[in-house]
């Protein structure tokens, strides 16, 4: 491990899959904190009510779990009980490009971690996703601003294409300390440090069950493939579980990254402590 | 290495971007099959010409490089030159599933090795995509067809999103030997054999420039997501470079998968004998 | 009015929205019926419960008001119920381009009227919209069988784009009676026969309300474009009214259109005896 | 005709497809004038050169032909030469927004006539389109702005689906004087004042060929929508002729609309003198 105060430790956990990602993150983020002594954890929790959004039980559930910052995405809408308790959910952010000045909630915070604070901000894409205000356009503001406090930021870009996902890293290189992807659920295996310093990893991945397709039953999911009858997709509650994740180092004073490592716990990648 | 004549080795090279990843082919090939002794090689070449479809030149050197059977996807039409050739082409093959009988070329193909059968088998998924045949239909009849002759049956899915081809390998789980997905250019790390025997990786990955965006100039790109204007889009040729691919261990009697392994070799990756 | 026997008057009326389009319906189409004696009226329910597929209630009642066949599209499954009775419901036509062999229900049906047999047909497109099989070879199948029996062929096209509607209705131009579209809910003024005899409209337009956006309650339409948060779009089903429908006259022989007459009834364009 | 002074008339015709919709615009721009003496004539030329964007010798030949305002949509880049002269091109308007100061160009201009001013505003609209910055937020703004100067205001709404038009429209309710959609090329039939005063148009259609699909060749978009290969769309330069347009009248005070009236001429709708 280097040495302390010179190096921060950040944990990823993508996309927390309903109780059964609620369970694993329960189980296994002690574990990883004690092997790795990350600084800050950030998860990302838009599945992690039923799938769906989250409502305020379950995000209190993950910030017990060990998390200091919860991430979201496209489903950040999707469980109507988000709008009783975001405005008041400090540690919870959702895309910082949603349509401006429309909706509750916040796109970034900062968290102080002994001198240092960590800025952590949420984006979306737009290809092949809903509509929202432009990302780049959005995060070059908020990036700038930032710098003016820290340069330790990490960015969850949540997108469905490659291309988008690697555009966003490479543009922002050398500005923020950590660009990782989420929402397609499933981990790349591509996470490397960018020439100016950016950690970039195109998808971290799911956190929930390993026997369903991105997480949710698989005969609903073929089904749909099969018929194209509208079917109501549920979490995989039962069998097999996932953890996907990635650790970061960041140089404290210059924001850059020293190391980016992916993690996964599963039957195929049993822990090993 | 596993007794001879019970296990099939395959080599799966994902999509070969312009001259780059040809050079990468023809540099790296040999040394793979030296390594790993793969008694069949696939490369995926929707991309080789100049990063979008394929010439007869291109293709020829791919066999040249070691290649067996050459696979496509949704750039199998971008080069006109395609036309020239894919009628007589027989280890060329592109998606199965496009517009039956209004398209020129083969879905699919058997290669004899040894006393055994392998047939290659390739489909596009339709999620984000331009219209085609249903790709589950297409390859159930396909598939049933093909398992009179032989089990061992190698896909190369050519899709965006993972929930199809998660969908895609669950569903033909136990019936084919592999399924392995290309398109997004970015190698996932999700290799594994599913409980019925069948290989699968949502992405095996991309081969060619590693600086750029899926294998493109990265400023291209780049000013397209900044301005939404048209720009035409040109394979990054010069610098860095990557290989992406898997191997696959198959036994011959069964068509079951023993083993998927994901290889990566770029400058964050070097290839070790 | 033409000769009796010599011409076959089709009345098509579109998109029934929620309970007002039924109330239209049962308020007009009598009336239609007595102005212009249409011999066979086709109505598309796909939106006829609460905006939202169909049950068999609904279904009965379009019926009782004079429809002789109810033609569907995107939203065919959307109400559940529609399962318990569209395998005994024969003047319900689903698009003939669902997945074959994976879904109930039927694509086209004949009726007879006196000595004449028309057929009708409905397909779905595939641009911005679900993935089906391929209408264009679908139809052409069926529409090759069907004119073993005759040659009086009314298409409803569901489709998004102008384009996929307008290349639909070339291609069969002299194959089918008349191809009329539906889904943009919005009537368009492009009524006109082709050179050879099929009469092509590029969408009907919806019945229901009439200060609705689609037909949906305008505050929750424009509030999703406003934020993008999900809402839960409903019929407005009180306050000002429309119905859009077609009147086509087809040579009873040749199956060619002689007449295709856009109608309107709302309070810019009221109904006139 | 009414009263001088009191009401302003706007002719807007929809787009020009290649030199074929030039010529249209040459013959009966003089001739509608003459029947209809509007003070403004607004013409879409997103497909005046070739099909696909502008020129600056199409421009001045469309503004020669009697045009007062050009407006565009999603093909104004397709063009490269249109960067040489749209920024001093002041009687030339793009999507106001569009990527916001990333592209040259304006997005509204605002033309004196006698005593009055009317603003001419272009936008583009998100679904199933190329990612742009949100066409409510910016017109918005914009709006807000332009009626400290005037409330004549006419906007292009350039979009693909109905509900966003229709949205568009009915949130801008008394807020501007017209809002007329572009980009389908097929006319609605829908044109009406909404209960604020607006003038509302789904679709305008376009201008050039008749017997083309969307204005190019049938037999290349039949053939795309057959085999799904990458086809040249060329426009049909030979041939039947189309012009579609709408005559709106505008109260000069208060800037609502009293009138608003499509326009077609082609051969099944002969200009009438
Ligand atoms: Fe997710
Ligand atoms: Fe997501
Ligand atoms: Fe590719
Ligand atoms: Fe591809
Ligand atoms: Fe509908
Ligand atoms: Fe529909
Ligand atoms: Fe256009
Ligand atoms: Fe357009």
């Amino acid at each position: 491990m280097v040495e302390k105060g010179k190096i921060m430790r950040i944990l990823f956990v993508g996309d927390v899959m309903g109780n059964t990602g609620q369970e694993v993150l329960e189980e296994y983020l002690p574990k990883l904190k004690h092997l790795y002594h990350p600084q800050v954890t950030i998860v990302n929790g838009e599945n992690a009510t039923r799938g769906r959004g989250i409502n305020e039980k379950v995000y209190k559930r993950i910030l017990s779990c060990g998390a200091d910052v919860v991430t979201m995405g496209n489903h950040t809408w999707d469980n109507p009980e988000i709008t009783d308790f975001i405005g008041s959910a400090k540690k919870l952010i959702r895309p910082a490009n949603f349509s401006a000045g429309q909706v509750p909630g916040i796109g970034y915070t900062t968290i102080k971690i002994n001198q240092q604070e960590l800025a952590v901000l949420n984006l979306q894409g737009r290809i092949f996703m809903t509509p929202s205000d432009d990302p780049f356009a959005v995060a070059k503001d908020i990036i700038t601003d930032l710098r003016k406090k820290t340069s330790l930021i990490f960015v969850d870009f949540h997108a469905e294409t490659t291309s988008e996902k690697a555009a966003f890293a490479w543009y922002f290189d050398g500005q923020v300390s950590a660009v990782v992807g989420t929402h397609t659920h499933i981990q790349t295996n591509d996470a490397r440090i960018l020439p100016q310093g950016t950690a970039f990893l195109t998808d971290v991945g799911m956190t929930g069950p390993y026997d369903g397709i991105i997480g949710m039953k698989r005969q609903n999911v073929i089904a749909r493939f099969l018929n194209q009858m509208p079917t109501r997709f549920e979490v995989d509650e039962s069998g097999r579980r996932n953890l996907s994740a990635c650790l970061l180092e960041i140089d404290n004073e210059m924001g850059r990254a020293k190391k980016i490592k992916t993690i996964l716990i599963n039957p195929d990648h049993p822990f090993m402590q």
